[in-house]
């Protein structure tokens, strides 16, 4: 049912730093930067092979970033994990007893469906599986 | 100069019950268990499409998982990055000022040559590099 690693979402205090860190002098290619006003972050994406690498910076003091950086400092902040059915996939995982933050898929970027797994029921890994659609 | 994203690894409490949410709950497939007595963790592989995800469980009091798990809880500990070069790739990063963990490769599992990179220098993320070698 999962089909692959999408993304590697790393939280960040200063995005212009670490795209410099990400982008020229570890050599990744930067494939798209975004604000996502609603969701309080700004982002900046890296390909690696088949991977994106997604650098998250907090707009303002309220975002889900600045409570991470504040609790565990910048690095690893999230995996994002590519499945085919997402809403038969969260209805299994719930009988399995997983916490689920979101408990049914909700829009992510261009045209996902995604939704996030609770990291007490992942060994402290906050997971996000998104299901790509066709067009 | 970087290929791709090789491992995705997670620091964990009990490597049986980590093994069993991300192999029967989530369905990976488990491609390897290892113990590394020298390293003192014991280590579970699944694939992810093209990726590895790997659990560690410290062994004993005095391990690199203990620190961590002490320090920060179980969760994302490190990612490893394909590079073809990894002897010429640390001299371009100790020019450009990245502090390394390893300065020269040293020898990783299944015939690879590895080097971490210090997390100070890569905005909280503990990096390794792999070079993986033909034969």
């Amino acid at each position: 049912m999962i089909k692959g690693v999408d993304q590697i979402a790393i939280a960040v205090k200063d995005l212009e730093q670490a795209k410099r860190f990400y982008g020229e002098v570890l050599g990744l290619p930067m494939v798209h930067t975004e604000v996502l006003e609603e969701e309080r972050v700004k982002v900046a994406l890296f390909k690696v092979g088949q991977v994106e690498i997604e650098l998250l910076e907090g707009i303002g003091e309220e975002n889900p970033v600045a409570k991470f950086l504040a609790k565990r400092g910048e690095g690893l902040h999230h995996i994002s994990l590519e499945v085919e059915d997402l809403e038969g996939t969260l209805v299994r995982l719930e009988k399995a007893g997983v916490p689920l933050i979101d408990k049914v898929p909700r829009k992510g970027a261009s045209g996902t469906m995604v939704a996030f797994l609770h990291p007490q029921g992942c060994h402290g890994v906050l997971i996000e599986l998104v299901e790509k659609r066709a067009g």
